[in-house]
Order: C-alpha cells, then sequence, then structure tokens
C-alpha cells in the first residue's frame, strides 16, 4: 500500500531547498571549527579572549560602548527590559502583540521579572509614532522589533522610526532594539547597525538567523548597562563555564554572511514575485524589506499540503517544511532566504513555480 | 631584569598538571566530533534524537522517570527548587551555607523566584539528620549536595544519607540532590548511580566536572516535574535552538568516564597522601572520599606561591593555577582527579613531592 508522505518527510527527502543556508547539522559545527586553531582556550564564565574578543568587535559594529554574549535572546532581551524597569523603578513595558517575550517565552518576563507588558498596536500592523504617543500610562521601556518577524518582517520607514526614537528620548522612555534580523534590514534601509541602533539605548541582535551561527545572542549598550546585564546573566543560569561553542561559529558565519544580506534581499524580492504570481497566493509584504516574507495561500492548509508535496516529488524542490492554519481557508508559512537559494538553477524555479500555479489553480 | 611568574603562568607553562583531562581548548571540541557522523541532525528547541536519545539513556542511569538536558546547573537547581516550592505552596528551602545556589549565583534564587533560603549546618562540616529534624519552620524542600564541594568534597555516610531520606519522607519535605559530582562518588558508597537516586526527588548531575564534557546539566525526576521544568527552561532563556555542542560531547566522554570514577578516586587518595606527607600540608578530607580534595597549606599565600612556581619550573609538575587566601598564615586550593594523573611518572610525581616539602620546611 502507498503511504502519504508528510510535508515535513517530502520537505527532508526534496534534495532542492528554497530557504536557510543549509542543514543544522553535525557538520555545520565541524566545517565552522575546521578553520580554527586547535590550541585556543575556551572563554572560562564570561572571560578569556574567546568572547571578549567577539564581545569587542560586534560592539563596533553596533556602535556600543559594549557587547555581551548571551545564549540566547531569550534570555538577553528580559534581562535588558529588567533592567530598565529596575532603572526607572517602573513595572511596565510596550511591546508589540507579537512580540517574542509575549508568545514564545512562556511569559518568562510576567514569571521571572514581574514586568507588566502593554501591548501596542494591533496584531497585523506595525506600531506606529502615534500608539507610542497614545500610550496612556508610564513605561519603563519600549522594545521595537526591526523587522516585525510575524507578520512577515514588515518594517517602518525609517523616518518614522527616528520620529519614535526622538519621542522616547524626549519623554524619558528607554528604547530597546529586537534586532534578531537586524543585519537583514540594513539593505533595505541603506544604513549601517551602528547608525540604526544609535537611535536605541539597548540593542539585541541573534547570531543564528541571517548570520547562520548555531546559537546566541548579543546584547549592546553602555558599559554600565552590559555589567548589569552580566550580573542577571549569571542569575539566570546563562554564564556558562564555555560558550566557545557558539562564539567560534558566530564569529565565523558573521564574517561570512553579513557582507551577504543584500544579495539575500535581491533574492527574497525575486522569490516572493515567483509567489504572486501564482494563483490564490500572496506573500507579506507583497516587496519584501529584508531576506525574510510569509507566504499566504487562500486554501486550506489540507489543500496545500498535497500540492506542495507533489511538487517536492515532482521536480525535486521543497516549497515548505509545515503550513500554519491561518483559517477555514487559508494558510501561511515563513520563507528566509540564505546561501541556498542562489545555488537553485533558474529553470529549476521555473518548473516549481509553474506547478504551483497550476495545482493552485486546480485545487 | 628577571621578571617573576605569576602563579597562573607558571601553571600554564609546566608541561605536568596534576589535576582534570586536559585543556579546555577547541582540539577538546573537535575531538568530540570527529567520532560523530556529521549528517547527525541538531536538536531543535528540545526536541529531536539528539537531545531525546541522551535524556533517555541520562533517565535510566539515574532511575528516574524522565531527565532533562539543561545548559547549566544554576538554570536546573532554581527551577527544581522553583517547582517544588510552587508545588508546597511554600516560598523556603533549606540548603548549605556554601550551596550553590548561595555563593555563586549572584542570588539568581531570591532574585528571579523569591526563594528564600533556610542554611542548615556550619559552613565547615556537613548537614546532619539533627540539623533537619530542628530546622524549626515549614520548608518546601531540601537540597543536599553530595559530595559538598566547598569544604574538600566531604560525604555523609550512606546510612546517615538514607535516614534523612526517610526523615523527609515522612515529614513531606521534597529532597533535592545537587549532584555536580554524583559520579565521583559513587566507588566510595559502593552505590549505583539510581540507588542514591532513589532516595531523592529530583536530582541534577553536571557533566563537565568528572565527566569533562564542555558545559551543560541534566534535571531528572518524574514525568510530571520533568515537563514542568521544560516550561522554566523556556522562561529562563535555557531552551536554544541547538544544544547539540553541549550534548554530543556529553555523551561520548560521558561514555568514556564515568566507568573511570574508581580510578581517580582511587588516585586522589594516593596524591592525598603524597600532600599530607609534606610539612605544614593537609588535604581535606585527609582520605577523599572522591575524585576531589582540597589542599591546605598553614603558611600565607605570599609564602607558597614561589615554592609552587619553583616546583613548576625546577621538576615541570604544576601542582596548582592559583591559591585561596583563607587567613594571614594560610592558604588553600582544590584539586581534581582526572585524566591527566595516571599519565604522570611516579618518578616525576616523588620529585615534585620531595622538593615542596622541602621547600615548605624552608618557607
Amino acid at each position: 500500500m502507498y503511504e502519504q508522505k508528510t510535508l515535513l518527510e517530502a520537505y527532508n527527502a526534496a534534495s532542492i531547498h528554497l530557504a536557510g543556508h543549509g542543514k543544522r547539522d553535525v557538520e555545520v559545527l565541524k566545517q565552522a571549527f575546521a578553520g580554527i586553531e586547535g590550541t585556543i582556550s575556551s572563554d572560562m564564565y564570561g572571560s578569556g579572549a574567546v568572547i571578549e574578543d567577539f564581545q569587542t568587535e560586534m560592539a563596533e559594529v553596533l556602535g556600543k560602548e559594549a557587547a555581551v554574549f548571551f545564549p540566547s535572546g531569550t534570555m538577553a532581551q528580559q534581562i535588558a527590559l529588567r533592567i530598565w524597569s529596575d532603572r526607572k523603578g517602573l513595572k511596565t513595558v510596550a511591546y508589540h502583540p507579537l512580540c517574542h517575550l509575549e508568545i514564545h517565552e512562556q511569559d518568562g518576563l510576567k514569571e521571572l521579572h514581574h514586568i507588566r507588558p502593554v501591548l501596542l498596536a494591533d496584531k497585523d500592523r506595525l506600531i506606529t509614532l502615534d500608539d507610542v504617543r497614545n500610550i496612556g500610562e508610564d513605561i519603563a521601556c519600549l522594545l521595537l522589533e526591526l523587522p516585525q518577524r510575524e507578520i512577515g518582517g514588515q518594517l517602518p520607514e525609517y523616518a518614522e522610526l527616528e520620529a519614535i526614537s526622538a519621542y522616547c528620548r524626549e519623554q524619558g522612555i528607554i528604547l530597546h532594539l529586537d534586532g534578531a534580523r537586524l543585519f537583514e534590514v540594513l539593505p533595505y534601509y541603506g544604513k549601517t547597525a551602528a547608525e540604526v541602533c544609535a537611535l536605541f539605548d539597548s540593542v539585541y541582535i541573534s547570531l543564528y538567523k541571517g548570520i547562520g551561527g548555531i546559537a546566541g545572542a548579543i546584547l549592546a549598550g553602555s558599559e554600565e548597562f552590559t555589567e548589569e546585564s552580566k550580573i542577571w546573566k549569571r542569575r539566570h543560569g546563562g554564564d556558562l563555564i564555555s560558550l566557545y561553542p557558539y562564539i567560534l561559529p558566530a564569529q565565523v558565519y558573521f564574517r561570512q554572511r553579513a557582507g551577504k544580506m543584500g544579495q539575500y534581499y535581491e533574492e527574497a524580492k525575486e522569490l516572493a514575485a515567483l509567489f504572486n504570481g501564482c494563483d490564490r497566493t500572496a506573500t507579506l509584504p507583497e516587496i519584501p524589506v529584508s531576506n525574510m516574507f510569509h507566504v499566504h495561500f487562500a486554501l486550506s492548509k489540507a489543500q496545500v499540503e498535497p500540492v506542495l508535496i507533489r511538487i517536492s516529488e515532482q521536480t525535486s524542490v521543497a516549497l515548505a517544511a509545515r503550513l500554519k492554519e491561518t483559517g477555514p481557508d487559508s494558510c501561511s508559512y515563513e520563507l528566509n532566504i540564505g546561501d541556498l537559494y542562489s545555488g537553485i538553477p533558474k529553470a529549476k524555479l521555473k518548473e516549481a513555480f509553474e506547478l504551483l500555479d497550476r495545482l493552485l489553480q486546480e485545487a
């Protein structure tokens, strides 16, 4: 009896993937370490050249006084908000309803730090200056995420961002950047990381999104802020004896990929246009402003899954590993362009998208 | 002008080290990964064969229903105490005054979890059944550390441990094991890990002490307990996208070294006897009960440092990387036996200890 493959199985079996840098496997680690001298010593509880040099490098890139390496952004950002709340003597912060802290962290901010978030804007749009003007209560800190991942990676216009920053400074509101994908938006803004970060008091960046490291994050700001963050890092259990298995690959892949974000951005626009050319398919944003976008189908998950499985089996091109149900007749998924996309023959793409268009019409 | 080396510089320059498994450097990582298939996939946020298989293996070794891999013991243990405190509706736990949570974690337990510790026993001795009987207030949980690291790695007699466990069960006090060095004490107790763990409701073990992994910890207990710990792991920022750079070496080194703890223990006794044969030198415990002990000198740090530097320069044997001042005329340091010790020629040891004895007499 023939057993239908699941979408994830079909994805894993396919030889061509649109998104990402490749598999997250042991080989990635081996490759990252292959070029590194065996005699280099581990960091030790936050000290040592391996961690200190990378922190200095990142502080310079971000234009901040100092930077601290964290095992995760979850830890780094809760700590940033805790420090600012303590500084202001105010247990209230503001962020987007789909902020990572609100939907992906099991309420760590509330359960561990007893900080209450004020949710700004609607779920399906960006925070505007007007939203910030109309908070209506005192907040210690405003967190902005660039790009806003859960709505396809949308971005405010740069002038709006500058206006929000100026308003916060005027009002004594601390501004924190969730820059998990900061490097990914620099080509659209036409700014350096330091220029964008200058608008913020503190900044978090991820080292495994567009950069493609193994895991890890950087929290940057004033020396006073980062020193305090190290105390909280110890409290959270993040001041590990050795973080070098994350730091060294982060350094390798940062140097390899930070300069390729413009390429990924152009490729994302090209790929989004291919999706938008298909029946009952639309990307969000329509024209990407970074390496990422969401693909929305005006068909149920149960209708789209067999289409994507058939495409991967017939063309070897895997479009998605999983779909998210967004309604009875709609579903979506996220795409992040990385190193893989440029290696895909254009004829293969054409074949896959012609088939997608046809099968969606028939679905 | 001749510049005197510091003790740490002399230690690093010496070719023979008494303690540990060797350098914590990039080579250790490369070696751990050399024997592992490149195609093995990373864990993903706590899922995947890499993490699940190791957790199952550790649960079996510890004789518990389930086990969870954590990036650090700091995180694992705060979470264990939080879960038990919540379960009992009681924000009080008891532990030794030199417990890791009390002296090495920047008060994370208090600052993040608002749990108040009751300190049992004096700093320089173990917790006894009498101490537990006389707490005089309700506690949710008692934490016992085996061996008690900060006092040289001392251990209660097994019968005492059984009596404390029975008393806690009788009284409805949860018993948690800080087993950072659990495998290291099994040869002395003549028990399996599961036998010792059966006395406890929850257990933490470290994967980089005697085991010699890169970093990481296991928290084990009932399925209900470990499932709750995963929620807190996410809240703490410890549910990383990828923990495999720690898990795979932990598995490699666990299999390599868990069976060598008896050898390390015998070697620790041999080495302690060599120290105890020297002038103004005593080990704590006098006869080790694990792979570790502390060396105490009845001389000031300023007097002992040049002695140790001279020994390392003259014999290539480094006895200590640093000394802790314990009084105006006393200092000490910790020794943990690992793979290196058995490779040291006995004649070298004899030469180093004869010189130590002579120089301390002259100091």
